[in-house]
């Protein structure tokens, strides 16, 4: 382990976050709030402790995939812990844990809250909420990579860590070209459904911020309702076009940009995620029409909460909670697929269930017939072995979390659906549960300990297991060899 | 595909079900009821299918894998079928359909019932669907493997397909023989359990069916309250024993009996349940204490329990519906982990826990240092590449299955709890769920489309997953080439 070049990183990353908090620390400038001390202090401190942490002089300044993780999932906790101090320091959330966990879910773009009346905090506070989603949704390192001159071999090993996605590709030879494509994609989304947002007549404050939480596909609201406090079709529209742009896979729109299109539309992905929206759309229409006023408002309700769900976006226009349970049992599966790679969505990923699904097929037909084993395709490329059985690895060890993160969680002694449904939606990054923690409902009444497990399921959710999981390998904090 | 052969070797296995149900003639006689005609019928019906199919002629006698398979998945089905009806005859379970899922719940050991009043049915019907574990519990095909001359390849493919866990070995050479010695040691100790639970004050008629449930890790019992009925500590500690010790993988027993003591007690999947066991039964013990009266009563309830549902067997002495939550995930996670591989005993097997726990591990490891990948060790063996990756995918279609069957069993709208144990208990071969299928409620009032999901996850989980699955894939259907 090359401590001192993870040092030097991640203090670089904490001043990163020093230049973030002068957003909210402008927007509390605008609206007349009085907590320019709150963020001062905090960037402080950040400065501070990010100089102290650049002052080692690393003697060798190569990092390997190890030292990648560790940079990744490290500067993730610290990040969360520094980016909740506003929110204590203001006595808005006076309690570390319900802070650290508002901010974990923030910028791991969950949208799970501790909030119980949204609408009266401070709006720099809500901005600053929104605003770690859209950091969170891209990533707070590729950000950094994007924007400030790095080695690209060292990039490659953080991008790794933090793009999420069975495979990543860079789109150009240079990481940190394509950290900054990808950015710019992301960007000019965001500002363009800002506008589309305006156009249906929602505020500027709540526009941005809306954007930013569907960029990210965070899902937390400047309104307690969630998108439904604004109960307009137009508004519903815009936010399931754009939650559903931004589960695509994003190098799908830089092929779109350098006119490959054939490409960009030949990918199974893309077609499974849209074909697995359309029938999860089309069976909840049928199972809620009994609760609903008519087959158009079935399938406005249907057709947003999918798309939300999906993507693990997380915003809410109905309560699912009391939908029939077939239709929570598909709610709850679609938390556990995801969006696609390479998209800002959490979740297994749709790419990654479509190897998981034929590589149990080709296990099948091998069973048939031993002799006649065939290579593993994907969008007419074969898949090499090690990523076949990386995948399937992966939702081993995912299953596994998610069956301690339970055990856990019960010592609540909370009802079946909200033990099972919190972990869910935590570690996929999704925001509402089931029961308790359903859509209406929020994590502000859960235990300490609970708190904690699930804002861990959250990192380990959004950072994809092995960054997380690695901090606790003591082989992890040898002296590298 | 051979069909000749198929035919042939499944109309064999139906006239040993005829032989199966002389048992129960002779019981009806014995306490006169009026059943004979019920048994003649069905004998009947099965020499007569069963000559029928027999009559083919073969040009080839050799069977692959693919025939094994289709042979174990057919036969289950049939079997099940034709011994639904002594049921259906008699009128003691009218309606077809609940009669088939009782039969399977019987032949797959799951033990999950749909009768409300078990003591009311014919002693000789009680004793058919005790003896339906009994057999399913070693396997069908095993049992005429043992008993009919077949030629030695062709036994292998069956026994393959048949008997459950990541890897089977012949104990000795001839497949034949293997079969022969584990249903000897099987019936050694059925034995000998009767006369424990005799000796315990349990009366011939229920020593008798208990063991027959115990042995085949089952689950029915002649009484209404299982063995709660009995109120009594020594036949607790007898059952959970017994139970615990069909849990075990048979070649250890076998081990033992050739003097091989060092290597049967080397065993990591023992220790492993072992370990499970007393974990388990800890933190229960600790976690129910508040509704026990005292330490010693928390730790008989939480001792039977665990050992019952890690085994699938299923027999209850206590309601874990009314548990705390987290007593009840540990049961829920402990059906999902099973009994050894090689025993009686469903769910995923610790063998496979084991294989997937270390997988995982060397997965993270490998992030850290690509360079230094170690081969797993099991029993200080290296396991091969095949049965690693192969049990990773067997997870992997097995948790599509649930997920699958979770959706099929939501259209039943019963709560969260009860569609998602009902699949669990069922898939694992447990028999008890949670809420509606808990320990004290049965299965009666599922829908007609519920009840043929669920039995068919019992078979999938009985079978492991391939055997059935393979009917669905059409290439299974091909003429052999």
């Amino acid at each position: 382990m090359n401590y001192k070049m993870v040092l030097k990183t991640v203090g670089r990353l904490l001043w990163a976050e020093a230049a973030f908090l002068c957003l909210p620390l402008f927007v509390s400038l605008y609206y007349k709030e009085n907590l320019l001390l709150v963020y001062l202090i905090v960037i402080g401190l950040l400065l501070g402790i990010g100089a102290l942490m650049s002052l080692t002089k690393p003697k060798k300044r190569t990092i390997y995939a190890r030292e990648g993780f560790v940079i990744v999932s490290l500067s993730w906790i610290l990040l969360s812990f520094f980016g909740a101090l506003p929110f204590v320091i203001s006595r808005e959330i006076p309690s570390i844990i319900d802070a650290f966990f508002e901010t974990v879910s923030g910028f791991t773009t969950t949208g799970a809250t501790i909030l119980t009346n949204i609408e009266v905090m401070p709006k720099s506070l809500l901005f600053w909420r929104a605003f770690t989603h859209w950091i969170g949704g891209m990533g707070i390192l590729m950000f950094v990579l994007a924007f400030l001159p790095q080695k690209d071999m060292q990039s490659m090993h953080i991008m790794r860590a933090e793009v999420p996605g069975p495979s990543v590709g860079k789109l150009v030879s240079k990481a940190t070209v394509t950290a900054r494509i990808l950015y710019i994609i992301y960007t000019v989304f965001t500002v363009v459904e800002i506008i589309a947002l305006l156009c249906c007549k929602m505020p500027l404050f709540d526009s941005v911020t809306t954007a930013f939480a569907t960029a990210g596909t965070g899902g937390f609201s400047v309104k307690n309702a969630s998108i439904a406090a604004y109960n307009s079709l137009p508004i519903e529209i815009v936010c399931t076009f754009f939650m559903f742009l931004f589960g695509i896979n994003f190098n799908l729109f830089y092929l779109i940009i350098i006119k490959q299109f054939k490409r960009a539309f030949k990918s199974e992905e893309l077609w499974t995620y849209i074909g697995i929206v359309a029938i999860s759309i089309g069976i909840i229409t049928v199972n809620i029409m009994p609760l609903a006023t008519s087959f158009g408002n079935a399938l406005r309700q249907a057709g947003f909460q999918v798309v939300s769900i999906i993507t693990t976006t997380g915003f809410v226009t109905a309560d699912f909670n009391h939908w029939p349970i077939l239709s929570q049992f598909i709610i709850i599966t679609l938390m556990f697929i995801g969006a696609c790679s390479g998209s800002t969505g959490g979740g297994l990923k749709v790419g990654r269930i479509i190897i998981l699904f034929k590589s149990g097929i080709r296990e099948l037909k091998r069973a048939i017939n031993p002799r006649k084993v065939q290579a593993l395709r994907l969008d007419h490329a074969t898949l090499d072995k090690e990523t076949t059985s990386a995948t399937c690895i992966y939702f081993v060890v995912y299953m596994m979390v998610i069956a301690v993160s339970m055990l856990l969680v019960s010592l609540n002694n909370l009802d079946f659906a909200t033990t099972f449904s919190s972990v869910i939606t935590c570690i996929n990054n999704v925001g509402p549960g089931l029961s308790l923690v359903g859509p209406v409902e929020n994590f502000s009444n859960l235990s300490v300990l609970t708190k904690l497990v699930l804002a861990t399921d959250m990192l380990i959710g959004r950072l994809e297991v092995l960054p997380m999981i690695i901090l606790f390998i003591p082989s992890t904090w040898k002296k590298s060899t």
